[in-house]
């Protein structure tokens, strides 16, 4: 291979973050789940250089599980969407392959519509409810970045697996970070 | 949060791969590319309760980058698909988020038809070309997976994003390590 063989990799939350891990709020409803992954996300647009955009889990009584932020320029991962680390380090935590395999219910929260990558990544991970700031067409308005070629009836397909699908909560504050995003200059700054 | 803060997740190759990242191969061409995918999903049935999936990364010249076998059960982590292993170990090795980044040409090699969370994260990846063993039918008819949501023309999507997708290649022996994973009971033994 390539220099060294790799046989491990790791996804690991910027030390900003820190705090929510010490600290987890309880966020209550909805509207508050969504506010706490858009807050996230105009963090990380403040931090860096990378997508802005956040993601949280949430169990059944609203208390944060885990968070996640586009990482993908800074730890040269493209799997390292904000959706992606909060699964995969909610599965840590809980330790196990299906959130809700124990019998609880879980909520990913995420600022933006989930690409592609997100949208499959979810279905597998065990959420009972995707709460969902801007939408696919804000993401790709008003950033370079490209939702993926999803199934024209995304939200149908979750629905039919027992996940709701609540949409543009909050839409007008994420499409706000995304511009800020873009007035920063992207993914060039 | 319950228990520790989870800052951090990684996902890990287990030890019997560890010979090929030691004497990686050169594999000439398409057949034998996927004829080493469909050895490395061989070898994860056989070695343990994982899911009976093998993905491996190539570059241009057909020298080895990275391989991945299915690590949902585990590693609790419903991520750990053979390709995204493949794919994330892979841009560990390059320290690129796009593997095609430099201009090389990468082709991922995989024993079974991406699921959809496969086929998203494929598209980030920088890859140029698909080699794929049995179809997701034959997952869906000889094992208890679930290809998921796929969009009906994926094939067509990810030609059109200049990654050239063949299948059906030694369809027949993806399809026997298949069936050699059900007669060991599955998910459950």
């Amino acid at each position: 291979m390539h220099g060294e063989p790799a046989t491990t990799f790791q996804l690991t939350l910027p030390d900003w973050l820190a705090e929510f891990a010490c600290a987890p709020p309880v966020c209550a409803d909805d509207d508050a789940r969504i506010a706490f992954a858009i807050e996230l996300a105009r963090r990380n647009v403040e931090h860096g250089t990378n997508g802005p955009f956040g993601a949280a889990v949430f169990d059944g009584a609203g208390q944060l599980v885990s968070v996640g932020v586009n990482q993908v320029v800074a730890q040269r991962c493209s799997l390292a969407h904000a959706e992606i680390l909060a699964l995969a380090l909610a599965q840590r935590k809980l330790q196990r392959f299906r959130l809700n395999g124990d019998g609880g219910h879980y909520t990913l929260a995420t600022s933006a519509q989930p690409c592609c990558q997100c949208f499959g990544a979810l279905i597998w991970a065990g959420i009972d409810v995707l709460l969902i700031g801007a939408r696919g067409e804000d993401v790709e308005a008003l950033t370079e970045f490209d939702e993926g070629p999803l199934p024209a009836d995304w939200i149908a397909k979750l629905q039919r697996r027992g996940i709701r699908v609540q949409r543009d909560l909050r839409r007008e504050e994420s499409r706000e970070v995304l511009r800020e995003y873009t007035r920063r200059g992207g993914a060039r700054y």
